[in-house]
C-alpha cells in the first residue's frame, strides 16, 4: 500500500492540516515542523498526489496535442519536438492521434476538457462544426501548429506554405522544366491543402509555363498516395520532366514509382518535396526539398502555449510565421531539351 | 466561467450532494431528481472535472507510455497501435519521449506515479539501479513491450529475438553467403542487443560460416549509424557479400552507404534488416526484414496491460511470445562465387 498523507501526519506526529501546509509550501510554517514533514516524507517514501494538488492549485501541468498521423515522418519530428520541449518546462502531454476520425478528435477535446488540461496544440485543421462549436466553447488556451484553421480566433505557428509551394514550384523552373507536375494534398486543408496548391500555380502563371490538367494530382501526404498520383502521370501520353509533392512522403513514393517504371531520378525526372523530414536523407538518391524548420515549430509552439498558459499573451496576439528554407540534395537536375 | 456543480445544483433546485449522487450513478436516486439533474447539466454545458472523479474512482484512466525514440520507424508504429487500443478502451497516453536520458524517464517514472496512472507501458530496456528500484516500489501495473528486461518480476510482449536473428542470419546463409556481417544494437540492451547478437553467432558456427572480427560492428539503431558501421565494413580488404542489421534503420544506412560507394544492393550486397517497418517499402531496393508483428504487439501489449489493471491477471503470468516472419523484398539475392 502506498502511503498517504494521514500515514505521514502519524509518522511525524503532526495533523493532516500541517503536512498539506508543507506540502503546499505555505509560509508561516515553523521550521521544525518542516524538517519533521520532510523526514517523515522521506522515511515513508511519500509521493503526493497530482491529481489532490492540482485540484489546490487549478492547473495540472498537462498539455493536450492532436497529431493527425505520429507515424509521418514530419509528425513524428514535431511531436518529438513539442515532448522535449515541454518536458523541460515541468509539461507532460497526452497524445491524440487522430488519422481522418473525427469523432475521435472530438471525444478527445471533450477528454482534453475533463482532465483540465493547461492547454491544446493542434496539429490539423479539418474540423467539421461540431468541432468547431467546441473548440470555441472550450476557454482552454489552444495554438494551432504548421496549420492554420480558417477561423481566426487561434494562433498558428506556421511557416508561409504559399511563398514555400512558389519558391519550390519556382526552383523546377529556373532549372529548365516547362512540364511540371504536382501532388498536392488533401484541398480541404488551406494551409496545406490549398495554400501549397496556388503557390503551384501562381509560379506557373508567373513564368509562363503551361498548366496540364493531367499533371496536377492530389493525394493524403503518405507514401502510397504519392506512388499512386506518379503512377497516373506516368501514364500520360507525355508525362512531366518534373514533379513537386506537397509532402517528404509523397515525394518519395514518386521517386519509388518512377524507379518501379525503370525511370531514373533525376536524370529522366526532377522529384522535390516538402518537409524537410528525416525521410529525405534516408532514400536514394536523397530528396531535395522545401524545409520547413520542424525543431524550430515545435519549440516555437509550446513557447508561445506556455505564454498563453500563463497570461503573458492574449488570443489576439499573431501568428507566427516562421522561415521556410529550400534544401537543395540529389533528387532535380537542369532539363536539357534533348 | 464554465459552470460549477453547485451552479447546477442551484439551476435543478437540488442539493450539491444530490447532483454528485446522479454523476456517480449511484442507485437509489429518485427518477424525477435524476431528470432535473441532467436537464441542468445539458441546459448548463457542464462537464464533470475528470480529476475530481477520478479521486472518488480512484482510477484516472491514463496510462503512461515511455519510448525510446518516437521517431524511429518502428516505435512510432508500435506507438500508434497502442494508442488506438488505448482510445478503443478510454483510455488515454501520457506520452514520454525518452532518448537516452535516465534522468528524463526516472522523472517521468515519478510523474506517472504522482498522476496515479492507471498503468505504465515501458519500450526501453536499459536502466540504472535507481529506476529499477522506482519501478519496483511503484505499486502500479506495469508491461514491457518489444523487450525484455532481465528482471524477471514484469511481463513482456515480444518476440523471440534471439530465433529470429538466427532465421535472418540463416537466410543468408541459405542464399549462398560465405561473409556475412553484422550490424548490431546497443549490447547493454538484452532483448535487441544480446539476443540478436548471440542468434547471429549461432547461426554462423551452426553452418560453419567463418567469424570474421572486422564484420561485426555496433550501432544505436538509427539510420546513421547503420551507414557508418557499413563504411567501417567497406574499408575492410575484403568487404562481406551480405550484412544483416538488427534494425530497418540501420538497414536502410548500410545501403545508402553501399550505394554511395558506387555499390549495388543486391548484385553487389545483400542487406537484411530488421522489425518490418514502414521503411523497408519508403525505399528501393525494397528491404528484406525479418518483421516484428508490430500492430499485434501494440495491441496485444494494451489488452495486457488492462488485464492487470482489472485485476484479470496477475504478475506471475507469463510474457506474451509474438510470432516472427521473414518477408523476403529485393535487398537480398543468392551469392554465386565468381
Amino acid at each position: 500500500m502506498a502511503p498517504k498523507i494521514k500515514d505521514v501526519a502519524r509518522h511525524a506526529g503532526v495533523s493532516v492540516t500541517t503536512v498539506s501546509r508543507v506540502l503546499n509550501g505555505e509560509k508561516y510554517v515553523k521550521d521544525d515542523l518542516k524538517a519533521r514533514v520532510q523526514r517523515a516524507i522521506d522515511e515513508l517514501g511519500y509521493t503526493p498526489s497530482h491529481i489532490a494538488r492540482s485540484l489546490v492549485r487549478k492547473k495540472t501541468d498537462l498539455i493536450g496535442v492532436i497529431v493527425p498521423d505520429v507515424t509521418s515522418s514530419f509528425y513524428s519530428t514535431i511531436l518529438s519536438t513539442i515532448e522535449k520541449t515541454a518536458s523541460l518546462n515541468d509539461y507532460n502531454l497526452l497524445v491524440c492521434n487522430i488519422i481522418e476520425d473525427t469523432d475521435k478528435e472530438l471525444k478527445y477535446l471533450q477528454v482534453f476538457k475533463q482532465m483540465r488540461v493547461d492547454g491544446i496544440i493542434i496539429m490539423h485543421e479539418k474540423m467539421d462544426d461540431e468541432i468547431r462549436e467546441l473548440i470555441h466553447k472550450l476557454d482552454i488556451p489552444i495554438i494551432f501548429s504548421s496549420v492554420k484553421p480558417v477561423d481566426q480566433k487561434f494562433i498558428s505557428v506556421i511557416i508561409d506554405d504559399y511563398a514555400a509551394a512558389y519558391d519550390a514550384t519556382r526552383h523546377l523552373i529556373e532549372l529548365g522544366h516547362k512540364r511540371i507536375g504536382f501532388i498536392g494534398g488533401d484541398m480541404r486543408d488551406v494551409t496545406s491543402g490549398q495554400n501549397r496548391f496556388v503557390g503551384y500555380s501562381h509560379a506557373l502563371a508567373d513564368f509562363g509555363v503551361e498548366v496540364v490538367d493531367d499533371y496536377i494530382r492530389f493525394g493524403d501526404y503518405k507514401t502510397q498516395s504519392g506512388y499512386e498520383q506518379m503512377k497516373a502521370m506516368l501514364a500520360c501520353e507525355v508525362y512531366p520532366t518534373a514533379v513537386f509533392a506537397v509532402s517528404d512522403d509523397m515525394a518519395v513514393g514518386a521517386m519509388n514509382c518512377i524507379h518501379d517504371h525503370g525511370l531514373r531520378v533525376p536524370d529522366d525526372l526532377s522529384v522535390i518535396g516538402f518537409d524537410g523530414s528525416q525521410l529525405t536523407e534516408q532514400v536514394r538518391p536523397r530528396l531535395t526539398s522545401m524545409e520547413q524548420p520542424i525543431l524550430e515549430m515545435g519549440k516555437v509552439t509550446v513557447d508561445k502555449l506556455l505564454d498563453l498558459i500563463s497570461g503573458n499573451d492574449d488570443l489576439s496576439a499573431e501568428d507566427v510565421i516562421l522561415k521556410h528554407k529550400l534544401v537543395i540534395r540529389d533528387s532535380c537536375k537542369s532539363y536539357v531539351n534533348s
